[in-house]
């Protein structure tokens, strides 16, 4: 199984834009796409970045400067000949455990979906030569619907772990409370902390951005 | 295993005001109780009702009319005489699956812990005779914390359907895209449906509420 982590090297992370300047976006958005390769490494696999400029990281990269949708879709019709299986991994699943990604890979079915809060889909398996992803909306469900009507069949994993992509700030206080590679380690550094308001909890951070 | 859902029957749901009058919002409480009880009943089980006043619903009611926090430790400090594992489910876990309780009922550990999006704890299992709640704040954290001074062996179920609790109007785009049961058509036919922004997906009313 091929395992694609499609990466955004130009502007990573703008919706941290509140809490983070551009600068630490990308040093942060780095740091959880390391955590995300090593995960996928941890369950034995190689992964590939497929990134929108080159990124210097301890993978094969492959630099499409299309869009997501489309660099993820040529990935994919790659794979008519051998049939082979093509796993796509976000780069900002910083909460992903191997167990988790192991559910994710060991799933049956020709199309495996891990939804993502919100509607994405944060990673899935594509093993129908036909599948083509597209990533706007509320995608999972779209991505059910492009299953059926190639009468794929079709499976979903239910975790937590996976359905968390970090993009937003409230989302840092899920990598905080949850996470244990260098991403969270890097929030820390910059004291990030979990703060309790009423309703969920965030985050504060003690120093000026 | 005792399975004790703990249920709000005075001022439900209160941070779905923005979308749901006081009627509309005990209702539909109701509605999301009845999924997860019946989702209990799918696993083998027979849950128990532990609300803040009667409510009429298939399962037997216990009337405690203090905090949340207190009226579960109150269950939990019943059990020391015969161990008997305690399951706490939040009776507004409308996206949870048979599948997804089995998976918290059946994991090893004197602690369970299924953790709620934002630090919440959405359900767990307790095994341990001393093990007690605290909801407020972070609860996730500081129910690892209490398992750790009793050294009680801790486990954590990864579940995207029992991470997501629907407490506010994001919420309902989640139920809208992964739920199936009588809390989904309820919202339905109050002619909501999936409303598609930049950034995540929300929800839109397409009636007056």
């Amino acid at each position: 199984m091929r395992v694609v982590v499609p990466f955004d090297a130009r502007e990573p992370k703008t919706r941290l834009g509140p809490v983070l300047d551009g600068g630490e976006r990308a040093a942060f958005a780095r740091a959880m796409l390391r955590d995300v390769l090593e995960t996928v490494h941890t369950t034995g696999r190689d992964p590939e970045v497929l990134a929108n400029a080159p990124v210097d990281v301890d993978a094969t990269v492959t630099v499409d400067e299309r869009p997501l949708t489309d660099a993820v879709n040529a990935v994919l019709g790659t794979g008519d000949g051998d049939r082979e299986a093509v796993a796509v991994v976000m780069a900002d699943l910083a909460l992903a455990t191997p167990a988790a990604l192991d559910r994710l890979f060991a799933a049956d079915g020709e199309v495996v979906l891990a939804p993502g809060l919100g509607g994405g889909t944060n990673a899935l398996v594509a093993r129908h030569p036909e599948f083509r992803v597209d990533y706007h909306g509320a995608s999972v469900r779209d991505h059910r619907e492009a299953a059926r009507d190639l009468d794929a069949s079709l499976s979903t994993v239910d975790s937590f772990r996976l359905a968390v992509d970090v993009d937003e700030p409230p989302d840092l206080a899920e990598l905080l409370l949850h996470g244990s590679g260098r991403s969270r380690a890097w929030l820390r550094d910059r004291e990030f902390e979990v703060a309790l308001d009423e309703g969920r909890v965030g985050v504060r951070r003690n120093a000026e951005p």
